[in-house]
């Protein structure tokens, strides 16, 4: 519905060839904030008679509640509410897309995260003793906790009139058939990723109040506050317009803030005491809870010429999304249109299983199904080289995409030039051609190795799906902005990009410029945080808020030194006529401007558009349209006596037009690369029958500084033609191919192909021990 | 500066038959809050860790300090900040218009309410501790207490390079020498208005706060928080983005709260000290320092022939300010507009002096310079009417301004049938024609006598000032709609006013509309609630905000059912096809229209426009454009032994387009009889040397319930070409002609003429003693 094909996308010209602002380090704009302990995090905010709100977990991950019994619970001092599913007023459902799970279940739960009522008291031990209180009596069921046995037709239904595999996907391009018949090389695996922690630093929690007329008031970290405030009114039979959600600063989110998570549990409890409630998750109920990233088990077959180029490519993935529809169907998508890889596969087929299990749920994490399918696509690459015998560079040089050319979701390729400088950067960075002048066996016990992975990320929600966002601009007489923008910073550095945007576009310093984030009555919405959408999309609004104020100031420019208008301009606060400055302020002019009642004030939106003729909707109807890439190389040891992998560098090459934020960009890459370190080498979700074992950060390891190897990140800058001043998106990319990185550089290593992440010390060992690696 | 003169202004079609919102009875839509007493006004804000602030005032009207000492103040326990003129950061100055009033006094105290020191304690003790330990030695300096005294050239000077009479206007149109040669009659008299409080319910107060990044936050009652915000920055040293200023409930501002109060004084202290600032002025406080309405001396003569037509006129206006100019230019510009009433004049010279003094200050309140005005002119007429033996309504009729004539200020008459449909409409509800059959002498100590006054209101800002307004509306998907708009609901319905014309313009009901109101973060600015320029100008706003959100929905609707647009509308929620409902709702459109990612949030912004060649700039070149017209009859009856007056019934008919909250404005109607009966009767402050004596609500006196007579008040309505669907303004008018009106039944009660207010026992005996007043 949302797509906007128009003949050259309506793209305001900010290609311009010496930006003031964009471009130029500087501090995040909340970095003092941050770095100084002043930030308020949802946890910070105390009120006077505010109770405490905890829920009630379900004992099992499959169960019938043959009967709860919250009476006792009510009794005990101090509990001021015990909420259960017959007390939600309205829609007793949330999540993102498939607003499919109960906020309370009624009769069956299906994951260890299912709450089942909600208690609101006056201190912790109060709601301790009321949740002990409710009587919950369940009927054990058996769960389906393997994704590949809940996708055979005899297994049991996880829901009464659903079927398992909610969902499936298939992309074909070209004739696989004749493909795979003539391709003089197959390599066929079956992959296995791992189920993913987002591990933000901050846990879910919200703080809900009521207002005296009983609008509803929520604080909460989180990554769409206007689809929250949606779905708060939906569940508490509000009108919108009675629910107020105030995004403080975040801790991180990765995609796991993207539904709601206690927002609506906390507001239903604030409008049944008419207290405030602060509702906090622990670590524990956090990993218990939350979606994760999506356990994929891949089978992949690819056929090529002994040439090393690919003749077909047959690709399918299950993903295990836990009982919940959610967007398991969404991330699956996304996992379909890289399945390919950043190659030109002339006959593909690509089939997606959105599956449901009694697992913890799963849904968005940075990276949204890319991490999965590269990590197939590139170790299949890799066993492709070694099979053919050619450099794993040179097999990806020979099967790039190329700007013109069809991917596989029939989409035709915008710009391709970034595959190839990113790889012949990321090889410059590593000295990928001199790597064999490296010891191979630094000691006895040790084997060192070095793998390649290449990436493409695209960005945006796709052509089917609305994908907007508003920003307004004010101009004061002082010649300050205020920056309105709907869309969370929750660290990503959003808002800092946004205001040098905002900056540039009106010619003014960044310390003009002050951000009002997420609130939702002082912002209009500007959709969730996600997708790596946030510069672009609302970039381009804040672009199309400051074209009529920069015109206002223009033309008041030109009366006021009655020179001609389109010999002015204005630059970091100055008048310049023909690139020299004058003696007036941007200050000045928004004081005149303000005085001969010309409005300083704008609103800007911007709906995503695409070029025409790009897509082929016979193929797949919400493919992406703009595509960043990248490469990864890796350089390990292993040590063949226990099977430990240490990364001793990582190299990030990614192609990311203008960079903005030259400190921000590279926060972005050092902190992706690091994400996929700990993807590759340690981190995993251990789950048993359902149950999530590792549900600490003691338990579930994710790199500190003291793992994380030495990382060399470069951005191959280039200006896009659509971005805001020629961006690109980079968020997302960076964690991307790296565990396939890695796992070919274990290859190249000690010679075993892995196929599953993370190489923990065992399952390399164990590899080694069942292929032979190399001694 | 502001001045748009269009051909046609811009004017969104508006003048609908029949408007389903607009015109119906509707509770205001924060009335509930206020009834409940849940709406929380400054006062209720108390935050951990607040402070007390209380300023130092002067204790002579007129005086030189010599010496400020604040070192022992500053020891006192509990004492967290003295400042003084010396510890302010930027501007020490503020005020409306011309800011020079001091925050701090320095050097000289020119009145009363001269502020010299803020302190900041823990409790309200330790601060009064601590102002008494404040050591200021003063030089008493003889004051000005007189502005018929302070206009003479010999005159001691206020200020050392500033005139007494710091602004002098003269409008001059026709001959008026030859005016008053033609005349047959002549009538010459000077009048004399007095300091009027506006007296609202709850004092200047505000609660001032620094947030961690040093944003300062003011929560305060205030007309016009965009501008305040701008003054708290200057004063601060702060960018106008680093201020936020947020507008609880307001008890009351009738142009008292339109400049600052005691904002910048907190915001100072909160700067100071860190912490949150309490400051609320007491009734004493209250009255001793803030604005109040010009007490006026006028002088003026009025010619015209037997049969009662005017010749010329001239009037000489002395406003009495204070030792501030603030606006007190802007008030006399006002009473010069309003000064030859709502007559063709064809000869007529006014001049308006604003005149600085040691007397408290003055600056707006309801009618800003009109009621002087009407107050004079008013009596002028009655007694031209009993010179020549004329019916006093019929001396008006023959006077009355007609549409196309011009006024006295050079400015051709838009539209004047409300002149004679509002004295046609008085004389009916109050049986003008068939008053002599009541009796006239109840009692033998009574006399029972009519009066008749006129008046016109003309309002906005004039075109020589900026006067514009932002509103945004955003449309949730359940079909909600948040308005926010800058400009504040102190008590007259405005935000009800704003919903009625957004739920117009949408095709909603009413109840589908939230207003968020002004708070610097939420809303953008809509300048002041002041000169009835609400309802034409924020309206405006939201009608060009409605526009393209109204077409988004008509342009989905069409879609949904394949009909042609230009057939269906959207009424009350329910899409209509050629007035017939249909299946769909404004709710489903909404839900349609964002997935089809169509913007239903929108900015709309109005500067007043005037239609061309009305206004003649050689006469003045601020004048008012729009006027309302209405009449008052008075039934009093005068106790001649007392000379009590009292008075029976009041009649007030106006003219205000088409009503659109039919009880609001009856509200408006009331109120403004009410207090124009109050500034007839009893209210004035009594001022001695520079000092009010009567500074409470114990010794000033208003009318309470049990004194204000029976009020029938009646709009005429008409459809107005400019105001929204066919509005005019209504909330100044009413308070305008009642004070003549008053004073001409007495006139016809006792015969004699009064030429000052109120209308006291003491001084209606006097006149009868002086006069011979009928027995």
């Amino acid at each position: 519905m949302g797509v906007r094909m128009v003949a050259r996308p309506e793209v305001i010209p900010t290609q311009v060839e010496e930006p003031a602002v964009v471009g130029r380090r500087t501090p995040a704009v909340n970095g003092l904030a941050i770095v100084t302990g002043c930030a308020r995090y949802t946890t910070d905010f105390y009120w006077p008679g505010m109770l405490v709100g905890q829920l009630l977990y379900t004992a099992y991950p499959h169960a019938r509640i043959v009967r709860i019994d919250a009476a006792r619970a009510r009794q005990v001092p101090g509990v001021h509410a015990v909420i259960t599913h017959a007390e939600v007023p309205g829609e007793n459902s949330y999540m993102l897309y498939d607003t499919d799970q109960p906020l309370l279940i009624a009769d069956v739960v299906r994951y260890q995260g299912d709450a089942i009522a909600a208690v609101a008291a006056e201190s912790e031990e109060a709601a301790a003793e009321a949740l002990a209180a409710i009587e919950v009596e369940y009927e054990e069921l058996p769960g389906l906790f393997d994704v590949m046995e809940a996708v055979r037709p005899d297994a049991q239904q996880i829901w009464p009139r659903r079927s398992n595999v909610y969902h499936h996907l298939t992309v074909q391009r070209g004739d696989v058939a004749a493909g795979f018949a003539a391709a003089e090389i197959i390599i066929e695996n079956t992959y296995q990723t791992q189920c993913m922690e987002q591990a933000f630093l901050e846990p879910e929690g919200a703080v809900a109040s009521k207002e005296s007329d009983g609008t509803i008031v929520v604080h909460a970290g989180c990554q769409a506050p206007h689809r929250d405030r949606r779905q708060i009114a939906r569940s508490l039979a509000l009108p919108e317009t009675k629910v107020r959600v105030i995004v403080p600063y975040v801790g991180g989110a990765f995609g796991g803030k993207d539904e709601t998570h206690v927002q609506i549990h906390a507001a239903l409890l604030a409008q049944a005491t008419g207290r405030p409630i602060r509702m906090i998750r622990t670590r524990e109920e956090s990993i218990r809870t939350h979606v994760k990233r999506h356990a994929v088990t891949i089978r992949h077959r690819l056929g090529a010429t002994k040439q090393g180029v690919i003749t077909a490519m047959e690709v399918a993935g299950y993903g295990d999304g836990g009982p919940y529809a959610n967007m398991t169907r969404q991330v699956m998508e996304v996992f379909t249109i890289h399945a390919s890889g950043p190659y030109y596969v002339p006959n593909a087929r690509i089939d997606a299983y959105s599956v449901l299990t009694n697992n913890p749920i799963a849904g968005a994490m940075r990276g949204f199904g890319m991490p999965q399918a590269h990590f197939a696509t590139e170790r299949q690459m890799d066993e492709l080289a070694r099979k053919i015998g050619l450099d794993p560079m040179e097999v990806r040089l020979r099967n790039a995409i190329e700007t013109g050319k069809k991917m596989a979701t029939g989409v035709t390729t915008l710009d391709a030039a970034g595959m190839r400088n990113s790889l012949k950067e990321v090889a410059e960075m590593s000295g990928w051609r001199k790597r064999q002048r490296v010891e191979r066996r630094p000691a006895p016990h040790l084997r060192r190795g070095w793998g390649l992975a290449c990436m493409m990320q695209g960005y945006l929600l796709g052509p089917k799906v609305a994908d907007n966002a508003f920003a307004i601009l004010e101009m004061n007489e002082d010649g300050s902005v205020m920056l309105r923008t709907g869309v969370v910073d929750y660290g990503q550095g959003s808002h800092t990009v946004l205001a040098q945007i905002a900056a540039e576009a009106l010619g003014l310093e960044l310390t003009s410029v002050r951000v009002i984030g997420p609130d939702t009555d002082k912002t209009l919405e500007s959709g969730s945080a996600c997708a790596s959408r946030v510069t672009f999309i609302c970039g381009h609004a804040v672009l199309r808020a400051a074209k009529p104020i920069h015109d206002q100031l223009l033309q008041t420019a030109a009366e006021l030194t009655n020179l001609p208008r389109n010999e002015l301009s204005i630059r970091l606060g100055i008048v310049h006529r023909n690139g020299t400055p004058l003696e007036l302020t941007a200050r000045q002019l928004a004081a005149a401007a303000r005085a001969r009642s010309r409005p300083l004030s704008s609103l800007g939106y911007y709906s995503a558009e695409y070029p025409p003729k790009i897509f082929d909707e016979r193929v797949f109807d919400n493919p992406c349209a703009y595509y960043t890439f990248g490469a990864n190389v890796a350089q390990v040891l292993v040590d063949i006596e226990t099977g430990q992998v240490t990364v001793e560098k990582l190299f990030l090459a990614q192609d990311a037009g203008r960079i903005l934020n030259p400190d921000g960009a590279l926060g972005q890459a050092e902190g992706g690369v690091s994400m996929g370190f700990g993807y590759s080498i340690m981190e995993e979700l251990i789950i048993e029958k359902g149950r999530t074992r590792n549900n600490s950060l003691e338990s579930y390891l994710i790199p500190t500084v003291q793992d994380v190897p030495e990382i060399h990140a470069k951005y191959c800058e280039s200006v896009d033609r659509y971005g805001p001043y020629g961006s690109r998106a980079l968020s997302e990319g960076s964690v991307v191919p790296t565990a396939a990185a890695i796992a070919n550089a274990v290859r190249d290593a000690v010679g075993v192909s892995m196929v599953r992440i993370p190489l923990t010390a065992e399952r390399v060992l164990a590899a080694m021990n069942e292929q032979g690696g190399k001694a």
